[in-house]
C-alpha cells in the first residue's frame, strides 16, 4: 500500500501531494509544525501538542485551517489509512501561497500536509546512552515558537554527528539551553534540573511530561538556567523529546557523565514513562 | 504567454513545477537564495551574486547543481523566454529530498528553482523617503548566510506595517544592524556610516556597490557600529537593496530625519547609481 499523505482537504498518495514553488514555506519557511508520537496506534498527548499548535499559529497569525477536534480526526484517519502502530505523525501549516514579498499576504489560505511514519522506540540508545558535544547556541530569540526555520537545528546537529557524537547540546555563553530537537535535563543533588520554558527553548511535551512525572514520584524538579560547567559536574544527564523519549546522556565532550552510565533517577523517570505509555 | 520558471533541468510553465513534501526547502528552510536585479534585459552585478551564493553555498555545504557560467546562461535564457527588461530573478537550492530528518543526507540532489519578475524602479520612494521603526533585531548569529530561513524578516517587516511605517530598522540592543531585507546608512559629518559586512548582517550587493560609489565620489566611508542615537541624530538615512536600490528614510520612529527630505549625501549616490546602471 503507497503511503497515504494528509493534503489540504483530503486524503492523497504521496506523489499526488504537489506544493507549489509559491508556498511561503517554501521560500520563507513561513510556517509551523507538530511531530506527534503515535504509540498503540494511537496519538499520544495529542492535545499538549494541539495547544502548542495553537499558540504558535496566534503568534505567527497564521490561521489555521480546521478546528481542533477536525484536526484530531483527520489525523486518526491517516494513522488507520497507514495502518501504524507504533510511529510518528509529522503536521506542518504554513501560511499559504502568494507572490514572493515579506508582508503577511491579504488572501492566502493556510496550506496543510501530514504525513504518518514507522518509528520505532530508540530501545539501545534509551538502554545504553548517547553521547553529546557542546557547542553555541546561536539561534533566534523565538525559540519557543516551532516554525519550519529550522536550519540552525540543522546545523547543530550536523555538528554533531561531524564530531563523532549522537547530539548537541546548545548553550548561551555558557548558559545550557536545549538540544537539536530535544530538551536537555540534569540530576543535581537528587532533583531535576532543566531550563525554564521561557523564548530561549522549545517548549517540549515530554519535557511537560517527564516533569509531571518527576513530582508524581517526589523527584524535586528545578527550572532554573544552569550552566555549562553544572552539565560536566551533574550526576546525571538525558535529553527528553517526542521520538527520543527519555534518553541518558554518558558523555559530554569526550568525558564520561559521572561514572559514564544512565543513572538511578534518569531510570525511574523512564520506568514511569513506559508505564505511561503502555508499552 | 505563461510564466516560464527554470525548475531543475529545464524551462517549464510554473503550473507544471511540483515540489515535493519531502524537500528540505519545505520542512526545515534548508536552502539558499540569491535576488537579481535586471536592468535592460541584463543581470547586475550577476559575478557578486554568485560570488555570495557560492560562499553561501560552501558555509552550509549545500552543493551547486551547475557551474557559474552555466547557471549565468540558464538565467539569461529565462530573462529572454519571459522578455524581461526591468524587474528581478530570484533563484533558489534547496539541499534536495530526504525524509525528514536533521543530519544532512547521504544522497540529496539539490532543487533549483528560479522565477523572473517584472519589477519596476520604486521611483516615488525613491524620491521622497520612506518612513521606519525601530525594533530589536532578534535573529540568529548568521544573518551573513542568505537561507531560507526568513520568518524573522518577515515578521520585522510585519511590524512595521502594523506600526504604519514603511520599514523597520533593527538593532542589538541599540546597535544598529540592518533592516528587514536591505541593509541600511547614515550620514554624519560628511561620512556615510554603516555596519561592517560580519556575521550580523547580510552582505548586500548593493551595499557593496554604494560604498563603492562613495568612495569615487571621495565620499568618506565607515564601516563600523552605530548607536539607535546616532541614527536618530543623522543628518541622513538611506536604505540600499537589490530592489530599492538607495532609498532614503525620512521618517524614524515618528520623528523627521534632519529636515525629513533626502539629503544631499544621499541625492548623489541616488546619481551615481543611476548612472551606474544606465537607467
Amino acid at each position: 500500500m503507497p503511503q497515504q499523505i494528509w493534503f489540504q482537504q483530503g486524503l492523497l498518495s504521496k506523489e499526488e501531494v504537489r506544493i507549489s514553488p509559491d508556498d511561503r514555506g517554501y521560500y520563507f519557511g513561513d510556517g509551523i509544525y507538530e511531530v506527534f508520537r503515535v504509540y498503540h496506534g494511537r496519538l499520544f498527548e495529542a492535545d499538549a501538542h494541539f495547544d502548542r499548535l495553537e499558540r504558535t499559529a496566534a503568534a505567527l497569525r497564521i490561521p489555521l485551517p480546521l478546528p481542533r477536534e477536525a484536526m484530531t480526526a483527520k489525523l486518526r484517519e491517516l494513522i488507520a489509512a497507514n495502518e501504524l502502530q507504533t510511529g510518528t505523525v509529522y503536521m506542518q501549516i504554513t501560511r499559504g501561497e502568494a507572490p514572493r514579498s515579506h508582508p503577511f499576504p491579504a488572501d492566502a489560505a493556510p496550506v496543510l500536509f501530514a504525513s504518518a511514519s514507522e518509528y520505532g522506540r530508540p530501545l539501545a540508545s534509551m538502554q545504553q546512552g548517547i553521547s553529546a558535544v557542546t557547542a553555541e547556541d546561536i539561534r533566534w530569540l523565538r525559540c519557543d515558537l516551532k516554525t519550519l526555520n529550522l536550519l540552525p537545528n540543522v546545523l547543530a546537529k550536523q555538528e554533531a554527528l561531524d564530531r563523532g557524537a549522537d547530539e548537541v547540546i546548545l548553550h548561551r555563553s555558557g548558559t545550557v539551553t536545549e538540544c537539536s530537537a530535544s530538551n536537555v535535563m540534569i540530576v543535581r543533588d537528587g532533583a531535576v534540573c532543566t531550563h525554564p520554558a521561557n523564548h530561549l527553548i522549545l517548549h517540549g511535551i515530554t519535557r511537560l511530561v517527564v516533569l509531571r512525572l518527576a513530582r508524581e514520584l517526589g523527584i524535586p524538579v528545578i527550572e532554573e538556567p544552569f550552566t555549562i560547567d553544572m552539565l560536566r559536574e551533574a550526576d546525571e544527564a538525558f535529553i527528553t523529546g517526542t521520538t527520543v523519549e527519555v534518553t541518558p546522556i554518558v558523555r559530554i565532550d569526550d568525558a564520561p557523565v559521572a561514572q559514564g552510565i544512565p543513572g538511578p533517577v534518569t531510570r525511574r523517570l523512564q520506568a514511569a514513562f513506559e508505564l505511561l505509555i503502555g508499552l
